[in-house]
């Protein structure tokens, strides 16, 4: 059901956890399932330095904003807003259909974070 | 958003985890989600001694099967199979509405659990 990639980051997420200096945090719910996500990204010099997620979501969730995290990190704020669901669904070796809009939670989770740096700078 | 309790049983789960010897194991698919849920009973003279349970579902779910496992722990099978996802969420001093379905799940694996350890016996 499950590609080994989701099953080893929903096992073991990268980036979980809080951030208290973040500079900016995106907190998305999804309409399908009711499930929400935060996403908090430290950024300098237009660089995406550090970045953590949280959320109650399942696994698939868990999972895709794992990816997300750790695709976006490292990369420009320009770079970050263009990274699609699709992206992170391809990179975790695909995701059951009924499980899209878990990485869709992700996609938006980042392009909230961005916003609200933006929204603050 | 969330009870305490529904927090406590997400952050510290009880009886999570696979069993080898169980004696019944239901595993449920949640239509509304896509999500799945495992749950693997041990059972003694009638009376359920050990529970189990695994889920790639979200935190509600999480809570809810935890929650649901302590209430039939120590309990006879007949005592379980009545087990209502109301009782589950009330137990959890409530779930948002979109996250009912989610403690549907817990019930349905409890009643698969025990209708396998029926055909086995
Ligand atoms: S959303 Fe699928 S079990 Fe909660």
């Amino acid at each position: 059901l499950y590609s080994e990639k989701v099953m080893d980051h929903f096992r073991n997420p990268r980036n979980l956890g809080k951030m208290d200096d973040a500079d900016g945090i995106g907190e998305v719910g999804n309409a399908k399932c009711g499930d929400i996500m935060k996403m908090y990204i430290k950024v300098k010099d237009g660089i995406i330095e550090d970045v953590k997620f949280n959320t109650f979501g399942c696994g698939s969730a868990i999972a895709s904003s794992s990816m997300a995290t750790e695709m976006i990190k490292g990369k420009s704020i320009d770079d970050a807003l263009e990274l699609s669901n699709k992206a992170v669904v391809e990179a975790l070796d695909g995701l059951p259909t009924h499980k899209i809009h878990c990485s869709v939670l992700a996609e938006e989770a980042v392009k909230a974070a961005v916003k609200d740096y933006y929204d603050k700078n």
